[in-house]
């Protein structure tokens, strides 16, 4: 299987890419984790998305805060998906990073979740690869249907706590 | 090859998602367009997604505006992957859509593009299907290839301009 | 006496629905506790709304944070009038909501109130089933009026306190 | 059957407030027309809203631009429901207005509907008077029907011009 | 000498109210402090600012959170000087305020301050007293250069401390 | 009589402070126009500030965009009450104009009106004067029920056109 | 004398970029203009950046929309200073483009100017050459008494033509 | 070598100027440390900058809060560069002071970093020495290079510890 790369932009972000790796642990997709800072090793971040595809990388998912410009430049050097993780920092709610990931030009896109949205990266990575993987997709579903089965169960709880 | 769902959330969002065709056809990528709201056909619309997976969709594209439910909805009720493009309205300068599209909880992912992205919407789609379609990512390289010798003529030309 | 429906997105969000369970505990109005969530269960939440006039409701409320869908997926499955709470969550002042909850489409309203405004929704459904329930009218002039002291007596007392 | 308080804070809402006459007409539900400012004419805007319930009227809307105080002044005097509309003004995308409707303190609610959003305001009203009267709670189930019917056939429409 | 009043939206505000108290004492001016609800005794808030000119007030102060209609409630019903305080809350950083407070309509000013900014508000209110007011005037001087002074002392300190 | 100053940041922003001459004159105070800016020639806006008091002025407004020092820089060099009109520009909604305008420090106090907001910015100046000037008090309550009454027939025409 | 370069993300940014070179040109600053994307040709922009230093650059500014990532993509590149120019574009107000240009991580500072401050960025470059050449530094001090003189003539004739 | 000057508005801003004065030691570059306000002290804030370049100044940084003036009031009065940094304040995230800083209107630049963004400012004026000084332009990019090395053994360990 390809595998899922998780490129944070500095290591005060990991508590957001570890939420990542959890999932993809859950759903069995191999992945590489890494530091590459579009600001601080350019040359490194720019190889790493150039050689992603023929690296065996399926997707690629980035998170930065502030002028999070980490997505977008992976995402200038690889035809790869690229999903960019607005992260909040320590100065900041994360406005500035939701929009200098998602307002990217025509061209090079870059797929955007919820601020510090690291779950959501990684099922979205999932999904893509299971787009022509059968057995995800059907992970993905029984997954989703553990989901709802949670609300409802909590629902159920709920509806009885509050009944008279 | 698996076609993309291309959905709007209402008529006017027409010239939006008229730049996603133009993509999609400039890939040879099958697209369906339609036109289902999560608020005004919310059976039709929670129908669809559900049958996507099946119906041989690989991707759904939602354009909507104001407080854009449409890729939430659809993302509800697929495990496919949904792009959502937040759109601009006539009293809106699309910040509403944005962040009713992008700040979906955990367990739902919505891959939001820029605040009416279209182009960038399909593009990523075609991204998504590449990941197992060698074709399309050298289609993909070669329009990037395209593109960055579109950005160097124009360096040419205006550098000689500006040069004394 | 027909009875309110309060659903939350998710668990997290019942510290502010309690607040409203107390305002309608106050009134004697019959109410309904629900999770419901317009991502994780949409097939639930669009039946609980399809049948709520049916059964026996006046007016749901929804609170919900983020990407808050709930109270415009449940006002498109009804025509009963719907109360949405916009709440704030562990990484949003709840700007995100608001929007998402406020700005919907003409023919599905809403009728929003304050961020985590839990009171004045359960106040403003009381207010909906007053129109024609002249008892429940005459105790919201008798709240009202307490109110009024409240703010007199407190008034009397920073008046003596400063006076010199 | 009562009747609805249609309230401008000055004659420049207008053209905002008509399109809640069109919708209460088409409902067949009376109205009266004001313009009351709660900043020029405070008088007359409280015994307005003091009088209102005694005089017949269900719900008041209020619309109002800038720091919009008209329905926070109208609900503050009375009990019955109140909808605020915020509308956006020469000089201001409707933001202010927006905060200065919705954000009322416990105690005063105001059921705020989206920026500009006059046929949403009316239809909300239209729907609190039907939760106690069968006639209107069917002719907005039809018009809702009516609205869904409008969008499939778009939908038709649409989908025919875009398959290959 | 006329006196100022202060008037405070509901209790929660009297820590604001008190910076302003302490301004007042400083300079020896007479003051009332009230609390008076817009939307909770909205007759009171009006008869007091129609009695206020009477009443021997030269300027008011308002201090009030969210959609703060105090202070224009009060410039509604007197032609004194009103001054407005946005107050913070404890779910807003105080911008729904600023907007409720600042943004007011033609023919009705409210003088609008820094959000919490009581201290500024009170020595505006002395400032407007200091017009056809020598003593104040001078004191006003005063304390401007004494304030000077305090700067220029830590000015002196710092430079000092960091002098290598 | 004591005079107003109406000081301009740049000349682009006189059809604003012709507004407020309108006022004035129709107060028949006297006032003096300037163009004055803290940052092209702070010397001479500083020296005007200086000399406002002595020179006869009782209230100085200050209009001025983007990061609008004006009303600050003068406040900061007189202890007369200073107005600020936080002006649109070509590129701003006046957001940085009334942040930059509002938000003053501690000891020097700005009395900010709404966006462009000249004219409540002369009649806070007139109200201001008329703190001690029956006269110009007097007059304020005359335009002030003058503008009541206009609010009135526009409510009578309004009430009879819509009137069934 | 060194030379300044100036780069725009995009063709679209030229009519910003050329109010640089008018000032460049009046202070006989030699300038390089180039047509340079971070996302589009990120080698060639890169490359400019690394021989920037080596290739008789002082200065550079760049010129860029929405996630405006160049100033940024240089300043990672080189050591030279690098000011950002944030440029409203034809979808957005440029708050985008100023967040994701001046939130810059540590180690890698972009001097950012207002949105769409192309002059002032150009006469930021030439007091940055200035503080190492005295005539640079001449020909400001000159142009900024120039400047002070034409809002001199401006106030006396705004002085006079509204003196009674 | 010429020496930097940093100005903070208040003693409150000295936690953030201090990380300025940790960098200019680093690099060797002499500085003087500054209290002065542009409210409160106008005539020493602004005698400073018209001294600072004569006085043997390079590079003025402004560290200041709220309606943060100080960078543009040093910078009406001098022609150095002057490089600004918005403080975040007890009652504000910094978004008031970045929009006083940075949008300047033309004429007078201020070169503004990030929210809190003090080490990028002192690095920032030593870029703009480095510009005629090959010494320090040797030593930013040692610094620069080991900046690079601390990602990548950042990097190494992160790869190494998820690798499986």
């Amino acid at each position: 299987m390809k595998k899922v790369g998780i490129v944070m932009g500095s290591r005060s972000d990991l508590p957001i890419a570890e939420k990542a790796v959890g999932v993809l642990k859950e759903y069995g997709v191999p992945f590489e984790m890494r530091i590459l800072s579009a600001h601080r090793c350019p040359t490194e971040a720019k190889q790493f998305a150039e050689e992603a595809r023929g690296g065996g990388f399926s997707v690629l998912i980035a998170a930065a805060g502030m002028a999070a410009h980490l997505a977008g430049a992976l995402a200038a050097n690889t035809t790869l998906p690229v999903i960019g993780i607005p992260c909040r920092s320590s100065g900041s709610d994360g406005t500035d990073a939701l929009l200098s990931t998602v307002m990217m030009p025509s061209g090079i896109p870059v797929a955007t979740v919820a601020i510090d949205g690291a779950k959501n990266a990684a099922l979205l990575a999932v999904q893509i690869m299971a787009v022509e993987d059968a057995d995800l997709a059907e992970k993905l579903e029984k997954a989703r249907e553990a989901g709802r089965q949670n609300v409802l169960a909590a629902d159920e709880e709920i509806r009885n706590r509050f009944a008279e």
